[in-house]
């Protein structure tokens, strides 16, 4: 179905249109992009990533909507592969293990697809991914030393070095979303305490909403009749621009632990710039403002004014899903 | 002086003895050592560093000495290169900026060195240099991805991955000493508060005697009649040979912060194994005891049982003088 037919008498040949696909296996949404040589999405579709049922409800699911996004695109289109970027994926070879916001036991992503494709399909982790992104894309793609953070309903890293992504002995490298940020603080999913995703991430900034109003009390704020489940990062968002005293508290502490703790990655990466990537970054200053403040107080004298923090420079959102098209140049 | 005069009728010219000389400069202390191409000091000196005083008193005792050690090896000897392992050098030009123990202002090491010398000189820093040195001679000769935790002074750090030392965009990366261990905490050299080798060097070991002797009084043991100035790391060896409370809990704290922190470095490099080498190493069980075991509870589970560490396996603690003589073939 994914063979372009040409006949010698076709209009032109460059009427077959080259095109990757793209998915970006989040803890909540996943999407699939269907993306040209220049880096345009074709087709991008959205799925709810059901982290919490067995993957192969999920995997049914992609296949399906692959197949039938390719269908639709028909014979003027031809497919070079397809590119994977989930949490918890980081050797080449496809080895899954520990998506801590996911229900779903380690396994082999590549072995789980491929039987129903017949191009080369490539994993990385969802930060990984986000970075070759914006190394392709973004606003870093002239330098080569940058570290991306994404603040998803977790947090990852993707950390270049000398133009490469840190991958690790075992693929399990630049996980930033599991350095201990409170020792002895909350639980993660990943078994230890205090990790910075359990504050950072759209689901950490969800915690410290509930943790405010155990502080607070029956304030003057608007979180009294959501429950936990419930409750988004969009509430909070919507809460603050309404100015939420404990919406806009919860943004200052995220933003202040999050600045805090890329300052200290400064001195191990000696980093040119740095890129926070995912939803939350949709708070924009509330986010942001806290987050360049922290970050500037706690830099090292020889690295005060010198590393900006950007926010992702790729249209859409589409950092991961473009990076996920491209792992194969940034693997050896 | 350094040059080898060989006749045709010399005995035999593999008479003539290549030889490296590998310097490294530490906080208290600077080493030289005149090595050759089996890794092998042919001949060592210890020299004090004088780091609060000018560096061109230093500098002057240094070429003095490296120039007398050569005169006395004789013309069956050859120099190929001098290797410089110092804190705060990063930039492989020479470059030195803010070397948190010392006196010396920003300076170009090379420059300094190079109008006494005929052969080439290269630098990097002291961590950089020991990680090296394990690479080439020590207990992680196979490994490609490894982390060299330096205990002197001040604490340095030397990362390994895929076969390289982790240098960053300006050369200051790997900086494992100035990671922030105690928000707050303990005032460090390099202006900021609480990190790591505030607590962990021989300087912060001495400290936390000094805390403890706040914390618990005139009670009974081996520290009041010593000056802060007085106070070394042997000293609180051997307190702690003697049972010494004071001592077996200044060993206890600084290793267990150590522990800790190494395990947080885990989930950010994925290295295969820890290596720690200096002088505190020097401390044995006291010291490794409290860091393997607050390494091991504060591991991720992926990593649990997986990541040995280990004291220098670079006899005569020369890992740093025999990296310093194998520079250029980690630099690009």
């Amino acid at each position: 179905m994914n063979q372009v037919q040409l006949s010698p008498n076709s209009p032109s040949l460059e009427a077959a249109t080259l095109y990757t696909i793209g998915v970006d296996i989040g803890g909540t949404n996943s999407e699939i992009g269907f993306v040209d040589r220049q880096g345009r999405c074709l087709r991008k579709v959205t799925l709810a990533t059901m982290a919490r049922q067995p993957f192969s409800l999920f995997k049914h699911q992609l296949v399906t909507t692959i197949e039938e996004l390719m269908h639709d695109l028909g014979g003027q289109y031809q497919c070079l592969g397809l590119g994977v970027a989930l949490p918890g994926a980081g050797a080449p070879n496809g080895d899954v293990r520990h998506p801590s916001n996911f229900a779903w036991p380690a396994f082999n992503i590549i072995e789980a697809l491929s039987p129903h494709f017949s191009f080369p399909i490539h994993v990385t982790n969802d930060a990984n991914a986000a970075a070759i992104g914006e190394k392709k894309y973004g606003k870093v793609k002239d330098l080569d030393n940058f570290v991306v953070i994404t603040l998803g309903t977790g947090v990852g890293g993707g950390v270049f070095i000398d133009g490469q992504p840190l991958i690790g002995a075992r693929g399990l490298a630049a996980e930033l979303g599991h350095i201990v940020t409170v020792p002895g603080g909350r639980k993660c999913g990943c078994g230890k305490r205090g990790c910075l995703e359990t504050y950072t991430s759209a689901t950490g900034i969800r915690r410290t909403i509930m943790e405010l109003i155990a502080e607070m009390g029956p304030a003057n704020h608007g979180f009294n009749n959501l429950s936990f489940d419930q409750l988004t990062a969009r509430h909070i968002f919507d809460a603050a621009q309404n100015n939420d005293p404990l919406a806009l508290e919860a943004f200052r502490r995220t933003g202040t632990m999050l600045g805090t703790k890329m300052a200290d990655l400064v001195p191990l990466f000696d980093p040119q710039a740095f890129v926070l990537f995912g939803g939350l970054t949709g708070a924009g200053p509330f986010l942001m403002e806290p987050v360049q403040a922290a970050f500037e107080t706690n830099l090292g004298e020889p690295f005060q004014g010198k590393i900006p923090v950007y926010t992702s420079g790729v249209p859409y959102n589409e950092a991961a899903i473009l990076g996920a098209c491209h792992i194969p140049e940034f693997t050896n």
